[in-house]
This record gives structure tokens, sequence and C-alpha cells, in this order.
């Protein structure tokens, strides 16, 4: 007798559990593996459905960012240019989305890999992909926007002063080859400095922590846009004949304060995200205590340390220029994140905190810095991304608790963690390390771009272009046309336009 | 003989039902026990990990609603007041993530608790938290987003008039206790007014039905709006020297239909978002209905309020103003919304146009109501989130289904529903008291606060400061610089400062 | 003996096991079945609960969208209409809402059905809704958001010039008729012409695959856009009197920007949110491997293709025009994505690049011809959803792959695909079909609607309104105030009223 796969009929089976003859038990046994191997099969179905689903919607989160970058650049930036930065902005995202297919995401992420960079033999233009589990599509457009995003940030720091192709150039190359090769250290499986080895040799015993990229991420683009900017120097009034600051304001505090939200929206998806998958129970921990509790304490460790830094930096800013000042606090606000991002799986809620008050006061301090030595960066990029991140990268090592770190890195309890919270001084060391290699690499790479496209004078504008404006001069006019005499059906040949023989049907204006 | 935990072998397990012998069968059954508690273990974590999903990405788009407020208040000034409303929007934001960190969701959803006030011993600053399924550190976000929320709606009854200081006090205020409270009474297990008790005690034998916060987050900012902007008085110019209505037009429609729509966008995450899980079927019903359809209505409920507002708003204001205004008909939109937010999920969709519909009106009466009165309110916030908001906690008592009120509120089919729906008058007499008690606590704690603050002259910014506009005197200047005459570097002094001597590589000018 | 349902006692249910009376053994049997059919029930809880949430976000995403329509056209017309265009936006959503709700919903999948419609007798206002699985509350908010898509780009065709009460009128049926009855035809489980059409009598055995609508949505919305424009001729100096082109420039970049990533931003709910579920493992296929990555692989093929056709316009407009052209890469991008609409889910990647390459010149293409015909669209809304979403409908018959096609649309691996990937015609022979009906069906009933409206004068405003922009004459005012001049607040008249003798807590100014 059998009995159908499907259903679970009581009856037939009890004559099969009855009975002691071999061929019933057989039959029955099948019966119950076969409904386990469904269980198991469909169990691991919907976690596929859910990993996804989180994963996707992240990401989409992250791409929001662009959005975010591309609207602050904009209020940051004069109306003249704004045409010229956004573009940057939009193709940071567009020939980023092509030159990361085609070989970024196989240098970060292609196997068989070594420790320096993904070897060629696959994962490029997306190649013999998805080949496992946990590679899925999702997984690749996550990391793209992410790619983009270190393009972003520097268009920031280069911005009002450089030409056209120097961004295709210099954001493609980025987003192609520098900043998968860092990814590739910190984050694939066999990284030389990642913490996620899956052999045990990790540097120092620990590999650096760099959850979401405050190094990989936010120092890759602020190096990068601080070699831009150096090479290409201040823009035109920047500083006055007796090297006094002089600020040039961006034309419009409304798409700042959209693009900081915008960013802080899509920061949700940036670091929670980063975890990549949601349903996984941690072990020796309470049943409704699993990643998913991790996911949510992220995205509260973000939110108090941009908070906390963004009201340091109101107050500060008082203090230190008198008045109440929306664009620093949204600059502060970014600094907390960009250095947040680090730490922001392994740390206390009330470590956030302080992680954000020292952020602002390291963005501060750059700033004063970058002042000092003439350096102009119109979005602050390398002061905030490159200045707070690093900040950040050095606060995982401070604050990083034991057992976070053993959770969210699938340690046996015995990783090195954060020196303050009593985890000695490893974890410490590989920041740090992070730190110097990641300057050197971006300097290296980037530094040479930069100085080569500026001895072929593709780097900067010329100064009539700079005096006049990209917009005008490159991008077919200005940005904004809200009176009357900037618009052309107004205008007297406007009106004869319209009442001329025209054939089309064209409402004819009596004279 | 023994079989392993993690695979089924037929064979092996038929070898051990076969046996009549209870080694054997112990064996057996301890493989079925234990795989059956495999399972379910990971359906446990499965719906930990979709509900947590589903409510981290809910409090992101409530979060995205501060976004939303900031861009319709900015929209909604004048422009010389831009920079100071949109400083408040970020700061409700961040100042309220402190405040709400350390104290109000202690005071909100702490335990022990009475049924007033969540006592000290746990959840401030987070402590001891997570501590039991269904408090995760993603209900700590997604309540954090509703108290910036209201914060957000009281900062545009007060705007263009108020010191900057007197924003920082009274939200850290309101989200740190008033709006913890109140919160507390209607939404935690065991608030005196709540329709979720855990106990039976239920007032009225009903508890008030505010699923998302017409009354605990729309009528709590509306009021202490109210308090702020009656006690501070109108703006200069508000009311001409007869008494007549002068409109103060805001500087950007294009930035309040941006917020409005961001808002509408956030909304899917405030009312649906409510609901806190998805994974939940609904006893004797149809297997495929559950909290997953009750949510999806919800949106649907959301969205024909809110459209039906909008459509009768324009049809209205046409007739009694005699064009097609978009502000006004993004008002009548969010009064919808603030409306159908109490009943959202226990309402018929056909109900929901029914509260549009009288929310529009309601509005458009408060409007009036304010114009005689001569209540100056920037964005309207007290007519529309305190007037449209009674109305949807009263639209509730009139409107809520049996089947929906004991699906979405676990009952046994006996609880009180609408009046108009034949459930009596109990579940209506807990939504009048609902709405007398909030009056009663937010006058007699934000009331009490603003007029403090007036009597130190901390409330209202000198007349000064308010002809010239906050931005210029107390901001750093003003938002925009759209013409070439704002911008530094084609001054000549601009060009002067180019051509100096700096030792930075900047292109020189030749004159 | 008997065994709790709810947890497994090994040494009862061995108990029960070792013993060989048939009513142990059917109490044993009884405890198994209601174990697996207590786990089969959960199963399908969280099957419909990750779907819900799957497809509820999806929709929010696509939803988004009308925002970006919305910045879109504020930002592409001129300042003096931008209230208008902004409110047509608004109530393609507002009217939407409504009219699919009553009408078009039930019109697009109600049933009973015919190949033609859906049929009156129920999904009217919602009724007996949800009624089955897979017809959820979501499925409605999800169709609802891409009916008024529809809506969104016709009005874009005809800005500037068209009578608010037109638009209305229009847009209702078109939301509540005219795309509905499209709907049905391609994606209805009995569409005439629908690939997913239950029975197996499908088109040329294939149906036309118009996978998240290029067809559906974006051409219905381009050709309707089309006549509209048509009848009502070009904006007043569009052409001059000897016929030339002169461009009417939109009047802010920044919200075009704006308004087109967000469309980027929504399309990822656009496109792979079109498969209404992602927990689904296909047959015959790795583990891992399911919908959810078909789901991935469907936003990487949307992001190739915006993303190719955004840089192959960028580099093609300079060759053309000399600049480098935010606003022509803007409107690239979304060519490429209305043309990858159709095929996103059955294409490899790199097919996508082809598709993006091939629709930067489509649109290229007909801007050219919309010239020569002196065809004014201020959105370019009928050449690029129109015309590239007519040649993704086509690309998608050259280029779908087998292995997609049979599993996105449940084959048996024998339904033609692709002709170019060896699938022979007769799946391009049904996208060519779709292409023709779709022009017919939306010519015979939009082209006679705008054609009366245009006879009863009530289509385009008139000269005088025209000249002076629809924001004075119709919607109350300008919709920007950025000057001091245009603040009634520092006019004299203005002081005087504040010092007048009002009752109210005025602070009164000392002349």
């Amino acid at each position: 007798m059998d009995i159908a796969a499907t259903t679970c009929s009581a009856k037939d089976l009890a004559v099969l559990l009855s009975s002691s003859n071999s061929t019933s038990s057989l039959a029955a046994a099948t019966f119950l593996c076969s409904q386990f191997s469904n269980i198991s099969s469909k169990l691991s179905d919907t976690t596929y459905a859910v990993d996804n689903t989180y994963l996707l919607f992240s990401a989409y989160l992250v791409f929001a960012m662009q959005l975010g970058f591309a609207m602050l650049c904009a209020g940051s930036v004069r109306a003249k240019n704004t045409m010229n930065i956004m573009l940057t902005n939009v193709l940071d995202a567009a020939a980023g989305a092509i030159s990361y297919y085609l070989f970024g995401f196989a240098f970060a992420f292609g196997t068989p890999s070594n420790g320096f960079i993904g070897r060629h033999h696959s994962y490029f233009a997306l190649s013999s992909y998805p080949e496992r589990p946990g590679a899925d599509f999702s997984f690749f457009l996550y990391q793209w926007a992410f790619a983009i995003a270190a393009a972003g940030i520097t268009s920031g720091s280069i911005a009002e002063r450089t030409q056209f192709v120097a961004y295709l150039i210099y954001s493609s190359f980025l987003t192609g080859f520098v900043y998968p090769t860092v990814s590739h250290w910190f984050w694939s499986t066999d990284g030389w400095a990642s913490a996620s080895r899956s052999d045990n040799n990790l540097l120092f015993g620990s590999g650096a922590i760099d959850f979401a990229g405050s190094g990989v991420v936010h120092m890759v683009g602020g190096i990068a846009g601080l070699w831009g900017a150096l090479i290409e120097g201040p823009r035109i009034g920047r500083f006055d004949r007796l090297g006094r600051s002089v600020a040039l304001r961006g034309h419009s505090a409304s798409l700042v304060v959209l693009g900081t939200f915008l960013l802080w929206f899509g920061w949700y998806g940036f670091n929670p995200g980063s975890f990549l998958t949601i349903l996984k129970r941690y072990e020796k921990s309470l049943p409704y205590y699993g990643q998913w509790s991790a996911v949510g304490r992220t995205a509260v460790t973000t939110t108090l340390a941009g908070c906390t830094s963004a009201l340091t930096t109101l107050f500060s800013k008082r203090l230190l220029a008198g008045h109440w000042n929306v664009i620093d606090v949204c600059n502060g606000l970014l600094g907390g994140f960009a250095a947040i991002t680090s730490g922001c799986a392994v740390v206390e809620p009330w470590a956030a905190i302080v992680c954000g008050f020292v952020a602002s006061w390291v963005l501060i301090g750059f700033n004063l810095v970058a002042k000092k030595l003439k350096y102009d960066d119109p979005l602050e990029a390398a002061q905030l991304h490159g200045g707070c991140g690093a900040w950040g990268v050095i606060f995982t090592g401070l604050f990083a608790t034991k057992r976070y770190v053993n959770e969210v890195y699938s340690g046996d309890g015995d990783r090195p963690y954060g020196l303050l919270m009593g985890g000695g001084g490893k974890l410490l060391a590989a920041q740090f390390v992070q730190i110097v290699v990641i300057i050197g690499w971006v300097s290296v790479t980037m530094g040479p771009l930069f100085y080569g496209l500026h001895k072929m004078n593709l780097l900067r504008i010329s100064t009539e272009d700079e005096m006049a404006g990209m917009d005008m001069t490159r991008h077919g006019g200005f940005a904004y046309a809200y009176n009357d005499e900037d618009d052309v059906s107004v205008k007297p040949w406007g009106k004869v336009g319209a009442t001329s023989q025209s054939s089309t049907p064209t409402p004819t204006l009596t004279a």
C-alpha cells in the first residue's frame, strides 16, 4: 500500500505504522522523509525569498542616495554650475553601471580570487552568474549602488571647475577598478584584510571591521576627491588676495536639505542593508533574537550617531559663527553617518552617540585645516567622508563589543574587539592598517590619474568658463528660468512666431 | 541504531519503525520530534525576519515623512524664512531621536508600567532592550519616527515668527514626554484607554480605536501648534488694519507639491505599518486571508480617503474661490489622510470615501473659523491635523465594522464597533473620551510651556527679525542665490582675489 | 493514549509507535498528520506574507513615480504653468484612484470576463474582494499605481496649453476604461493576447510578452498624448514664422533631474515588482535559483538599459548639439527604461544594453520626426513612451531567451521566444500585433475624446491665458515668490496692517 506524498492521510499512515512488515515500514518512512524533504525545500525557498526581498529593497534605498547626492551637490554649488554637477551625478550612476558590470564586480567578488583582487575567469559582464547561494543578482545590484556612491562623493570635491570629460574618466576608473579592489580586500571572503575571510588566517587574528564602509566607500571617495581638488586648486574667488577664505555659497538651501534627508533615508539601506541577509538566528541567544534584531540595532546606531553629530554641530557652530546654520547642521549629520558606517553593526547604541559627538568635531577640525591650507572642496567631501570616515574606522577599533563582533562575524567568542571594551589592541591595529592602505592605494591610483589629466589639460576648465559658469558654456544654458524675460514665448519675436502662417493648428494672435 | 538529526534516511527510519522494541521506537520518535522542533524553530525565525523586514521598511517610509514635512513647510513659508523652517525640521528628527531614546520610549512602552505612563525601571536609553518578541529595535525605530512626526506638525503652526531656541525646547519636551504619554494611553498593552489592553478591562468594554494615530499623533501635534500659534499671535501683515485676512503666500508651490507627495508616500508606512507585523493568519477566515490582506486594505482605505478629500477640496474651492488651487488640493489631500489614520484598518474602502469627503469640509470649516478668529497658522496645521484628526477619531466610532475590529484587535466577535454599522455607542463614546483627554492633556502641558517661553521672551522673534526674515538675521543668509549679483565670484573683489599671489594652483585671470 | 497536537513528546510518541495495536498507530499517525498540516498551513501563511510585503512595497515605489512625473513635468514647463501641471499630476493620482476603484479594476481583472474585458458582476468598487489567493488588496493597489502612471505620461504631452477640465475628463476616462481594457488583453489570465492565459489558447501559441508594460502602460500613455497634442497643436512660440523649432525651455533643470531620479527609483517597483510574487522556486533549476533571482535580474536589466541609453544619448547629443545636456540625458535614460519594461524579465543583461543603445536612437529619431512635423510635446512623452515603448515591445520579440520565457511564464520549454535567440517568429508576430492593436484602440477611444473636447472648446486654453500663463489666470497665482517685492509683508500697506488696532496679540511696530 502506498501513500500520496503531498497529503497526509492519518488512516493510511496508521496502517503502515501498525504493520511490522518491513515493506510497510519503508513506505511509512519514505513518506515521512519526503514530507520533511519538501518542508526543508520550502523553508529554504522562503529564506531565499525573504533575504532577496530584504537586499533588493535595501539596494533601492542605497540607489536613492545617488538622488540625495545630486540634490545636495546641486544646492551646494552656484546656480551657474547646477546642470554640470547634476549631470555628473547622473553619469556616476550610468557610467558606473556599465563599468561595474563589465569589470568592477569581477574585481571585487569574482572567483577564483586572491587576497588582492578577484580573478578574470568569471563575473565579468555577469558571466556564469548567479552561481551559488548568497551571490544572486540582488547582491550585484547592491554592490553597484555602493560603487557609485564612492564616485558621487568624489564629484563633490572637484565641483564647479572640472572638465566634464575628466569626470567620465575618473568615475569609470574609480567604479571599475580602484573601489572594487578595496572592497575585495575588506569585504570578500578571501580579502587579505577582511574580517569575514572564510579561512581563519585573519589579519592580526581579527581582520579590519568596516561593516558598511566608512573606509571602503567614504574614505575612498573622500581621498580621491582630495587629490582631485588639490591638483586643481581652489575655485576662482574662493580665497581673496590676502588669502582669506571667502564663502562661495551654494544657490539653494532647499536642495541641500532635500539631498541631506534623502541621504539619511538611503543610509537605512546602506548600513542595515550591509548584513545582506536578515533571516538568520544567532546561536546561543534567545529565540527571538537574531540577525533581524542586529539589523534593527544597526538602524538605531546609525540614527543616533547622525543626530548627535547634527546637534553637536548646531551648538558648536552657534558658538563659533554666531548663527544657527542649517547647511552646517546637514554636513554634521552626514559626518556622523559617515563615521558610524564602519561600526554600526557591532557597537551599542550609547556608543553611537560618542561616535557622532566626536565626528562633529572631526569635521570642524578638518574644515579649519582645509581653510588654513587653502584647500577648496565645495561639498567638504574630503573632510566629511575622508575625515569622519577615518574616525569611524578608529571608533570601531575602540568600541566594538565582544558579543556583537562574534555574532555578526560568526566568531566563537574569541575574536578581538574594541580596545575600550576590553578587547585588546588587535582590532584597533587592523583598523589603523585599513586607514593607511586605503590612503595609500587611492593616492597611488587616483593621484596619478588626476595629475595626468591635469598635465593633458583635461582636468580644469578655462577661466572664462569658470567665470561664466559651465552651464552656459558647456551644458546648453542656465538651469533656471523663473522670470518672464527668460521666457521666449512672451518676447516679441515669440509672438511673431505665433502669428506666422504655420499650417499647424496654432491659435493665432490678434495683434 | 541511531539516525542523524539533520537528514532523513528512509531506510534507517524504516528499520526503527518496523521494530517493536521500545529503544528503536524511542529513537524514531526522538528523531521525528527533533525534526518538528527544528522546523518549528525555523518557522519562528522566518516570522521574526519577515515581520522585522516589514516593520523596518515601514519605519523608513515614516521617516521619509520628515523630509515631506520639511519640503512642505519650506514651500509654504516666505523665502526669507526658508532656512529657519528647514532647520527646525531637521532638528525635530535629530533632537527627537535623542530625547525619545533617553526618555520618550520608556514613558511610552517601558515595563513595568501603569495605565498612565511607562515606569522608570527599563527602556531608558534602551537599557535591557530588546527583551521580548515583538519589542525589537525595529519597534523603537518605528515609534521614534512617529514621535518626530508629531513635533513636525507643530513646527508648521508656529512658523515664521518663533525663536529658534523655543523650537529646541518644545520639540524635545513634546517628543520626550507629552507625546509618549499619549501613545502609552492608547497603544500600549496597559494604557488606560487602549483598545489592545492585555487584560480585558477595556474602557467602555471597547477602548478607543486610534489605529495609526489621528488622535495620538495628529491631534497632539495640531493642538500643540494651536497653543503656540495662539500665544504668539499672527505674523505681521497676516491681517490688515481692517482685520481682513491677507494671504502670505509661500514661496514655492513646487516644494509644497514635493512635500505633499512625499508625505503621501510615507503614509504607506504610517498606516499599514501600524500593524507592526504582517505574518499572521486571522482565525476563522479563508486561508489566503490574514493580516497581509488587512495591511493591503489599510493602504487602500488610506489612498481612497486622501484622494476623495483632494477631489472634494478641488471642486469646493473652485466654487468658493473661483480657481483651481494646487496648494488647497494638497492640504485637502493631507486632511483626508490625517482623518483616515484612526480607522484605516477597521473600515471598508467605501467608508474611507465618506471619511475623505467629510474631512475636506472639516478643513474648509476650520479654516473659516480660523480666519474669523484671526488665528494665523502658516501650514493650517492645527486645522488640518487637529481638526481632521478629530473628525477621524469620530469617524472610526461611526464606521468601524464588526469583522475588522475583531480581526485587528483580536476579539471574540463581541467587541463594540461603529455606531452606524450597528455596533452600538460604546466605541463612539470611547472615541469622544479620546478627543477630550488629548485636548486636555496637550493643553495643560504644552499651553503652559509656550506661555512660559512667551513670558521669558523666548517665544517670538523681534519685529525687526520678522520683517527682515530670520534667514538673514539668525541663520547666516538667504536660502537662495539664483542671480549673478548674488554670486561673489563675479564681483570685482572676487576677481581680484583670484588674481592674488596665492601659492595654490589657481588659474590666474588675464585682465 | 493521546498526544498533544502542539508539542512533540518523544516519549509519548515512542509508546504509540512501538505498539502494534491499531488505535495507537492511528493516534501516532493522526499526530504526525496534524503536525504536517500545521506546518503546511504556516508555510502557506508565510508565503502570503512575504509575497504581499513584496508587492506592497513595490506598489509604494510605483506610486513614487507619480511624484517623479510631477517634478519632471514641473521642471520641464515654463514657470508660469508650474502650478497647473503639478495639479494635473496630483489629480491623475486622486481622480485615478476613484475611477480605477469604481470601474477600472473590474474592467481589467474582474471575473467572470471574456478575452476583451472584465465583466460587471464583481470587483466594481472592490465588491467581493479579495476572493482568491493572488488577488488581494495589494494587487489592486499595485494596478492602480500603474493606471495613474499611464495618465501621468499623457499629461506631459499636452502640457502648457490644455484646459484643466479636459484633464479631469481624459484622465478619468483613460484610467477608468481605456487603460484597464488594454491591461486586460495582455495581463489577465483570459486576455485574448495575454502570454499568461490560463487555457493554452495563446495568440500564435505564444501571446504577447509585455512583462511590465512598455506597450500596456507606456505606449497607451504616449499614444493618448500624441492625439491630444496633435489636436491641440503646438504651444504659441514653439515654431517661429519660418516654421523653425524654437526651444521653450523648462524652468528648472533641478526639478527635471529630481523627477528623473525618482522615476528611476520607482522603476524598481515597476519592473521587478511586476512578478507580483517573489517566493517561487523554478522547477528543474538549482535550489538557490528561483523567482527571487529573476526579480533581481530584472532590476539589473532595467538598470543597464536605462544607463546605456543615457550614455548613448550623452555622446550622440554631444556630437549633434555640441554640448553635454543633462535634460537630454535624463530623457534618454527614461527612454531606455520605457523600452526595457517589456522584456526586462526574459532577456539577458547583455541584451538590455542593446535595448538601451537602440532606445536612445529611437528617441533621437522620433524627436527629429516630431520637429519636422511641427509636433509639440513639452515632455517628449509621445516620442519617449510611445516610441521607445514600441521599440521595447519589438525588442522582446527579438531577444527573449528560451529559458527565461519558460520560467517566468510557466511553460514546458516549448514556448516561442526571441527571433534572434533562435525562437522563431511567433513571439515577434504577437509583439507586432500588440503594437498595432494598442495604437488602434487608443486612437479610436482617446482620439475622438480629445476631438470632441476640442469641438466643444474644452480642450485648449485661450491665447490670453497661454501668454499670461495658466497659474496667474486659473490657479490663483505664480508658483514662486523668491524676491522681497513679491512679499506682501514688507510692503507699506503690509506694515500698516501690522500697526492696526487689531485685538490679536500682534507685536506692534514702532515706526
